[in-house]
């Protein structure tokens, strides 16, 4: 099963108030732990995939401690895509900028249109985008994360492609299909020979070499010990279609 | 304001002598703390950016002592450009090798002339490019870093755009009035906003993503305390212009 | 000297099987200090340059202590690369998957054909590529190597050699003398040398940047109190061309 969440505000050009982040956080952990999940596909409506936090709820008058709320919920959204058991892919035709940025960088996989465009400008208005500069210093080299920052100036999808922040980018009229070609194959595998995969990848990218693969090299045998490990690998000698558990 | 630095002794190359170094970390370090300085560009004099270390200081005539300080002094100025408060462009016209290739890459952004190109070939003679590697290693892929210090051979402007070591290759008429705008624009933003982004931006670069959010998180929280973090938000919302406090 | 390893057994598509692994393990480190040697090559016959494990040695068959060694046996040969005195280059004419794809990743520079191809396909058997995952992962962004681990989709030679898992891709007619000439050059240089800052390259990269300067500081000064180190300074200051000590 692919779950769809569409960031539905195209007025206030998605931007990830802290209703749109507990909504997102809701949706995002809806039935997690279900077998039949597979993958998770976050898009947009409107000609903005999201413009970042709403500012409007960074004024002096809410204070420090609702700031502190606004930014604490949306490292918890981010960090729990990256902890989620299944992939999560982002679908992005048009403007991604601060926090909507850092949402594409934190997604497993990106696929954009080619209108697409992304920044980080909020030294602009004198918020530099330091939390969003986590994600996008995990995707992107550090030069061309640092010049988004310090310049604010937008990157077009065929240059987020090339450093690293996008995994595929289409015609805007082949976006949907493309992103759903990858989700179906997503979902055509099996889940918890996926979700291992997942968690060791991120656990074992921290780790200095010998530990990295201690963990993977665990981790594969873990993985042949599972139902859909020895089912695959019987198929594949077999030469026919393997049916997974789930 | 602005800070241009000059390499400026072409005759030699602009090797990085230990003087040459020295008078480089004075001219970085200059009134660093004072709200004025925004920027600084380092350029350099003639065809060749820098030809890193001067290889007279490093023959056994002046013992493994002499040879510590060039090093150690060479390091601290290139991790003072990272510390440092305000952004630190290289405007490159021409070839940067071994330490000059390093300072480039210790930059935060770094601009190009389509006639330059980089390289580390210190192998050709004997010393390993150990120092300027440190600095290669986290600006570009490690294979394409590999490489350049195992063959010693040089990478165009192209090539180090796409691998992460420029942040923009333009043609040479353009180099300068390309990285003034680039200049121009950080020189417009507010200092105390940029300064503690460029802070962030390196220490969470180095932590877990758990760790990095809380630092990042709290960073937010404290840019929104900052007199110009709330007029800039002020001024958004209010469709004018910000102005700074500095 | 130039050690050349060729893996044939093209029958078997290469399969990096417990007893090619072994073999191959000797090969590397068979005169590994002999100061002749000065790189190594690793090469395939067929038009598969390997297609990982041997899936017969991964059934429930053989059980989770014999798949313990084959991974552990895998992960050893990999950091053996790494940790070997000289470079390693693979030269890649084909498709390469999974341990295949993670033996080119793992090596120091590759080299490959235009008609080559990279995948870590495990999941479509239900196995996913987590060994494979670690030297991916570290040479290729991360949103890159999650989409070829997720989808198990093959990368084209250019795609890889721009994101940085190959450092140079030529058409087949050339492979070889391509390859031959980065070898040559490579064993034309003083093995001390290289020995020395490989070994520093490898280990700075996973120190913050402080420790990685004070380490690659002591590397070059270390450096300059071989007799090869001396020897090329000599050299280029009287401009004539060293002769290493081996």
């Amino acid at each position: 099963m692919l779950r769809s969440i569409v960031l539905s505000n195209p007025k206030k050009r998605n931007a990830l108030s802290l209703a749109m982040l507990k909504s997102l956080q809701k949706d995002i952990l809806h039935e997690a732990e279900s077998q039949d999940l597979k993958v998770i596909v976050i898009s947009a409506e409107g000609p903005v995939f999201s413009s970042g936090h709403d500012l409007k709820e960074l004024t002096d008058e809410q204070g420090p401690d609702y700031h502190a709320e606004v930014f604490r919920t949306c490292s918890e959204v981010m960090m729990m895509i990256q902890n989620h058991p299944v992939p999560v892919i982002a679908m992005v035709n048009g403007l991604a900028t601060a926090a909507g940025c850092q949402l594409v960088a934190s997604c497993d996989i990106a696929v954009a249109s080619d209108k697409s465009s992304f920044a980080t400008p909020g030294v602009n208005i004198g918020l530099f985008c330091s939390t969003p500069g986590v994600a996008l210093g995990r995707a992107v080299p550090r030069k061309v994360a640092l010049e988004m920052l310090f310049t604010g100036e937008a990157m077009s999808a065929q240059e987020a492609l090339l450093h690293g922040l996008l995994s595929r980018v289409v015609p805007e009229e082949r976006l949907e299909e493309e992103t759903m070609r990858i989700a179906r194959k997503v979902a055509s595998l099996s889940r918890p020979v996926v979700s291992l995969g997942k968690a060791a990848f991120y656990r074992q990218l921290a780790q200095d070499l010998r530990t990295a693969y201690h963990l993977a090299s665990q981790t594969m045998v873990d993985n042949l010990g599972l139902p859909d490990g020895q089912e695959g690998i019987k198929a594949f000698l077999q030469k026919r279609k393997p049916v997974w558990s789930h």
